[in-house]
């Protein structure tokens, strides 16, 4: 499905069309011809005999595009990103705006999101005069099957979403965004939605990228799709309310975009990550002292500038070789395992804690460097090592990766701070070895 | 989603960047930048300041690569095709041959089709020494919901699908395509599938297009998505058991195009048809006569040829404005509402004779046009007029298109015998005549 790919199967005999719109028909036409009156589309057609018959083959791009956008005071009801925010068009908005009547919004929200701040979404969409509907759910990960995905399409479909324009709004941490992507994705073949994340980690990670999904049978998003919300609107006073472990928990991502490619945002972790615990990341005056009050704005716009570039490029994972997948790799299975012991973040945290001890046992990083991780770890929070995350776990993850990613490893492993590469040779004995010291360093007794 | 709007909605104080590949990693740089050592990529990133932050835009462009392919004897043993067929690359492909053991194919099956062609299929991969697994369902437009997909997923995950190399293929009707193309699409955010279609509709239609899908609170199609297969392996040999209703029901889709697009097409479902229907579409000696032998062939191909041209560039269905929803106006409704009265063609037909009395009205059609289509739908064995197809109905219809289609009706009808445009304005006064003229004309006491 690649670009590549699109290219090495077209036999040598086939014949290449391109399609031209004129008179509301789409036409084939040879690539010598002159005659291109009309629309021109990137869709190509290939048709080549074949044994028994005709081999056709269609090669068709679909563009992506979303916003994912910084705001503030998001639900005040002068603003009008909320409402009108996903509308790229200007034409449109205009015509929008004018004709208000019969707005509609849908709207998912968290059971603890919706005690928090349910109230003030409604005051929203009443103030604006729209027709809404809020539906608040026990998006926990332990819910986080196609129940709720139904659930959601049952209310949807009651509801009734017309236009394109009317969209499903979910706001919530990443499960909730994760259970509202995929029904959106399903609804009349895709429905467009919105994210509003409300934790650190949907903030910095779950809401930048096109991945959407649920568990199923015990395994982590076994389910779900690629479709990207048209928006996100990204408001850091939600996290004013979020429990410090959950900040811990969002930053254990932003760690990994830091060791996999950003020196600076490491260093913005290591020096000021305790100041950005104690303030939920909101602009404080009374804490500011010696730390860089600039500290949240810098590093989740550098955390999630890095998470773009990698995912931009690869949208639909096509391309195995993902800088974004360390700390995924034992992680998955440990959290399902401990479920619900461990958040996301946590299990990530602990799969990027043993990957660092076997980066330096395979000489990758220095000492020092270790150590330096090790130590922004700690004072992020964050757990370095699970009784659960056995050896046994460990080796099986790494099996299961093998088999699933064409016939290599593929694993990310940081070469120095802020850098990383992928590797497909792990030696087991040097694996034993890593697991060994970081038991023996990180092992907390319970 | 589409093309244009990607543009549009660029704010003007935008950086754009590109995304290069490095050592693993992906960078952007400013587009003025000279430094593109490295993998370019077709994904772009935009940056704009925003009242408070930062707003970017990702447009990602995903090629949809798959390849229809006609041939014959698909389940002799001797045959690769059902086997590597969907594989486009030589090397890849070399490599599986080479090294035959342990490769994994899972099969799902319409029960029906599984009766006449079940061992075949069976002797088929015990031949090639295939771990496989057939999974028989009862896939049939009443059972089209989530709980067959999710029956799929089950049997899929306890069977493991490791690669993907290693496919979903689905063995039936629509019905069945449709089904297991949405549990496919599902499984690991997407796992390859292959469309293997028995009946004639699914043949020339529900084989070609990238969408798939399952009925949802008595609406048709309601929940799906758009992920093409792999590869669809057209064998004709299938249509041998098909009865005879179900050759005239797919015949109405083949109507639809000739209708919509060719003139040629038409003339030989007008001359040919019952020739087609005596044959099954099989190539036979003792039918021949003064008849085209080469009918089935050379209509079904065309069938498949127009229906590409107006799928491929709208793969997505971002356009609004689609020949092919020809007879799709009234049908989803009357569908459902007369399930399982009505076949899919047949219900398709109906809505398409209903529009050649409205296209007549409206001074589109002569009626000599009108009369030769009309008696060619006869030809074809299809019903002309439904007791449930009321002119309530029709007008719900309408409306609801109006609603779900930004504001325009974008109804396609028929100028001439091969040709067609796309209407937005309906006078109810010529609706409502049309439909007495058809109901006068065509009613049948039941
Ligand atoms: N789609 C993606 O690309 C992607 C990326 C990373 C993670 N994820 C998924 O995200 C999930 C984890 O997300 P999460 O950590 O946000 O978990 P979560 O959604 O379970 O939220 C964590 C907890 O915080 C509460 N909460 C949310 N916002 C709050 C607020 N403002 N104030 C107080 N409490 C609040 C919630 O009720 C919940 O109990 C996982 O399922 C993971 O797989 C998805
Ligand atoms: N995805 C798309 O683009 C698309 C396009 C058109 C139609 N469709 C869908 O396709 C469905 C209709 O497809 P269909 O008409 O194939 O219906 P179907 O799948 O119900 O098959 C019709 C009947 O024929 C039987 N059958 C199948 N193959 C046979 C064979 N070779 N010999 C004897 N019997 C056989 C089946 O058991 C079934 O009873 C509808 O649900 C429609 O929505 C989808
Ligand atoms: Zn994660
Ligand atoms: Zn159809």
């Amino acid at each position: 499905m690649s670009h590549a790919e699109g290219i090495t199967h077209v036999s040598d005999h086939a014949t290449e069309f391109r399609l031209i719109h004129a008179d509301d028909t789409w036409s084939r036409r040879t690539t010598d011809c002159e005659d291109v009156k009309g629309q021109l589309s990137d869709a190509k057609l290939y048709e080549s005999p074949s044994e028994h018959g005709v081999t056709w083959m269609v090669v068709s791009p679909i563009i992506f595009t979303y916003r994912v956008m910084q705001c503030e005071r998001l639900l005040d009801a002068s603003n009008d990103t909320l409402l009108f925010g996903h509308i790229f068009n200007s034409t449109e908005l205009q015509a929008l705006k004018t004709n208000i009547n019969g707005i509609k919004r849908f709207i998912v929200i968290d059971d603890t999101v919706n005690k928090l701040y349910g109230s003030q979404v409604a005051a929203y969409f009443e103030a604006r005069n729209v027709i809404y509907k809020i539906l608040p759910l026990p998006t926990t990960e332990e819910n986080k099957s196609m129940l709720l995905v139904t659930k959601i399409l049952e209310e949807v479909h009651k509801f009734g979403i017309d236009r394109r324009t009317e969209t499903i709004i979910a706001i919530g941490g990443g499960v909730c965004l994760d259970i509202v992507g995929l029904a959106a994705s399903l609804y009349r073949r895709r429905t467009p939605y919105i994210r509003v994340p409300t934790t650190l980690l949907a903030y910095v990670d779950a809401s930048v990228g096109a991945k959407n999904g649920v568990n199923f049978a015990n395994c982590k998003n076994k389910l779900g799709s690629y479709l990207p919300p048209v928006a996100t609107f990204l408001d850091r006073t939600f996290l004013r309310t979020l429990p410090r472990r959950h900040i811990s928990n969002g930053m254990a991502e932003m760690l990994k975009m830091a060791l996999m490619k950003h020196k600076g945002l490491f260093e913005l972790l290591e020096e000021d990550g305790k100041y950005l615990l104690d303030t939920s990341l909101q602009e404080s005056e009374e804490h500011i002292g010696n730390m860089n009050k600039d500290a949240a704005r810098v590093s989740t716009r550098l955390a999630i500038e890095t998470m773009m570039e990698e995912l931009a490029p690869n949208l639909w994972e096509d391309d195995l070789d993902r800088l974004v997948d360390f700390g995924h790799i034992i992680s998955p299975e440990l959290e399902m395992k401990t479920l619900p012991a461990l958040l996301h973040g946590e299990a990530v945290n602990i799969d990027m804690a043993f990957m660092i001890y076997l980066a330096h046992e395979t000489s990758l990083l220095t000492a020092e460097e270790k150590s330096h991780i090790l130590v922004c770890m700690r004072g992020l929070e964050l757990p370095l090592w699970h009784v659960d995350c056995t050896l046994d776990l460990i080796q099986k993850s790494l099996a299961e990766r093998l088999k699933h990613s064409a016939g290599r490893l593929r694993m990310p492993l940081p070469t120095r701070l802020g850098q990383a590469r992928i590797f497909n040779d792990i030696d087991n004995s040097i694996l034993c070895r890593a697991f060994k010291k970081w038991c023996d360093e990180q092992r907390v007794d319970q």
